[in-house]
């Protein structure tokens, strides 16, 4: 029997000059992938280096956290940018984050857009084919991570650029496979032991309970764990210990998704 | 009889937002490197990838225009930042102008520090050291431009970097090689026919006539023509009419000053 | 029979750092009031500062052009900010112009939102509420600008604040009232003694020729006038001279209405 | 025995977009005046917002923060602006405060230049003239504070503006009254109890004890306490606990420093 693999990832280097969001350090006990700001959403470039530097310590591997210009609004906030804005923004976030991995001696891993622009990319072709285009254009074998079955992911597998499916760990489905709306009661689930369970069963089965009580398929290649609460910190170490209690391997992203 | 060959570059992609700066596309017509501003005191996403394809079309070599972030200041004020936060901010530009780069199939050439920045490094040997370690660590080859006999040159050689010495085209000089300080009469030349003269004598004869008279020494690897300006384009385009009449060739840094 | 009075407007301090935006101290020649950038879109201090001062030499009254944070994308794009974020925005802007008008012995005379967030309040309920709200809660007797029969007018009413009904000078209307779209051919009006003879009609006769030909009432307190052109420049001069020539005296809203 | 007064400040509302600094509703338990960032090394419109409200629900004191535009440098960076920037820089920050307080029916006490800003304008005559000049000019009966028996009170005695000398709790000060370099040992007093005593004697005997053992003549009108660390918050509460204890009043320098 082969040994079952799967990325976990979490959203690094958000603290942004004197501003400490996170504890990095912490979270990078667990995963094995890190999405980096790249100074557009947070991150500036002492942090970008030093997240980076921090990353190659714990072999974590690096990928852009590319968002909408919006430092205030924390790229939370739709910016109509047009989609030559949106590829533009990213190839200059993606170029700014290679030089610190260059500087260390490695190759950045993925893209996955930051807050509002993930969102969007999964509904709206045009900007999640700019999104495909921009990590195309940057370089051979940057992965895009997303949503799965949406925009993003058809955009990723016509511009022939690897798409790796994400799960959230601590977030309720629903019967289509796609997310249950934060508005909807029970979309966000808080206890430590039910997520690493449903971790272990998206991981090892393939499947996830979804909010009406059936069992859907559902086999993400990288599971999100947030990062910026203490909280977080404890459920990715209790999901990564539950996982490895199943003999489950954590590991990079471009070990489990060959080209 | 060998060929003498010049580089002449010049300041591009200083356009921001809705403002327009220069006119880029005059200027090609006579440069062949491009120092191009990163979004720090000029420039943004679009801008960048613009003037890079302009680039392109143009066979001119880019080179990234590194500064202190300050578009406020458009990089003419002196920020106080430490070596540690140039070194960081250099890369980060680097890199994201080398994005735009790697979309055109085209390689990065050089790179300049900008405004304060340029007359600081050839004064303060850290702020030097920042900068050069920073052109080397962003990748092979990257040629670092500067003012000759410099603290600037001297960091580049102490980094293994290639350094490119810089004339001025319209700027008057001290009997040792220096520029004359913009606070004396008679440091910026206006008339084009003695700017075209003068930089036709620097670059067949390797000398210029100092603001005492004196015949000086002076061989630059490059020529730098303002772009800003209705003025600056004719003076560039006069210029290389001058140096091609005395057989002169014009051609990107890199082909001059080959590793 | 009594003097027709009526206000011309335009947008001024749209340059930024060492970027030059329109011929300001051309267009003062010709209108009664500037909308004054707010270092949001565009304006810097420097620029904000320079610019009421040279409103109050020309006897020009000042008004806070108030624009969603967007230097990049020149106030141009939808920025998705909450009502909460939009007034609190503006009320950041007003009170910034306010310092320099102060320093100046001026008072604020209005506010009028720029680019997109114009558009916005003229349909978005929620939006021009806020905007209201700001006006209202900066200080007693600022006037709200906007284009007539939306959400702005509805909003500045419901709040007490007095609103400026605004016409375009070189815009096509339709039999509504309403603003020509820009995609439609002719929405926009080149030749300039055809602006001067429409904007002649709208001040003295209080009626319009609409796209289809029909003559629809149509009096607008202040007229907008474009500024960042060279052809702006001339056609401001030419609306002012075809309003004189008929006997109109071009004066500030805060003359014309008094609350 | 009339009843001595003194004022204690710290600075609030340095949060910025997502990024929380400090526990603003702990520190405005203890003191009278609160120094609120403007936006330009921290606070945006909406942390400016929040802050004066909250300021007003705990009847303290609103001052403007003023510094550097230097979000990514926290304010801490020496940014050769000119005079004539710093002037009207500090014009912008105070307005937009002022548009915040006003809305809560407050007038704006004071003014303090923030980080490098503070620390320059005490030595640097051109620069404390700038900024008393921008105090001066933004509205009448604003405050400044500062060093005591620097530029920056020079500048504003010849400007006739108030000016509040500043004493700092937990600060070692030389011979002659000024603070002991951070670079020298015992700069940094950290135990609190040693702290109160030393405010409670600069306070009631306006006198303290030098880093060389020697009592010198010392008496602010304002006594500055941290509060961006949970040590801070603590010590802010021992020094008010201690004052009061000798019946001294905490009050706004507004009640202190009739003009």
């Amino acid at each position: 029997m082969s040994t079952i693999r799967i990325d976990m990832n979490s959203d690094l280097g958000e603290s942004f000059s004197s501003w400490v969001m996170g504890d990095d350090a912490a979270v990078l006990q667990s995963v094995s992938s890190a999405n980096v700001a790249c100074g557009f959403h947070a991150g500036d470039p002492q942090v970008m280096r030093k997240t980076v530097a921090l990353c190659k310590g714990g072999n974590v591997a690096v990928g852009a956290h590319v968002s909408y210009p919006d430092l205030q609004g924390f790229g939370r906030r739709n910016m109509g940018c047009s989609a030559d804005e949106v590829y533009t923004d990213c190839l200059y976030q993606i170029g700014a984050l290679q030089a610190f991995c260059a500087v260390q001696g490695l190759t950045l891993q993925h893209v996955k857009p930051h807050g509002v622009l993930y969102n969007q990319a999964a509904k709206d072709k045009v900007l999640a084919e700019a999104i495909a285009a921009a990590v195309k254009d940057a370089g051979s074998g940057l992965i895009l991570m997303g949503l799965p079955n949406t925009e993003s992911e058809k955009a990723a597998l016509a511009a022939g650029v690897t798409f790796a499916s994400e799960g959230f760990a601590d977030r309720a489905y629903m019967k289509d496979g796609s997310l249950m709306p934060r508005s909807q009661a029970g979309s966000v689930i808080h206890d430590v032991a039910e997520v690493a369970r449903r971790v272990v069963q998206m991981v090892t089965k393939g499947t996830v309970i979804a909010g009406d009580g059936t069992e859907v398929a559902f086999k993400p290649d990288t599971i999100c764990l947030h990062g910026d609460t203490k909280e977080a910190v404890e459920m990715a170490a209790a999901v990564r210990k539950a996982l490895e209690a199943e003999g489950v391997v954590i590991t990079p992203l471009k070990e489990i998704l060959a080209k």
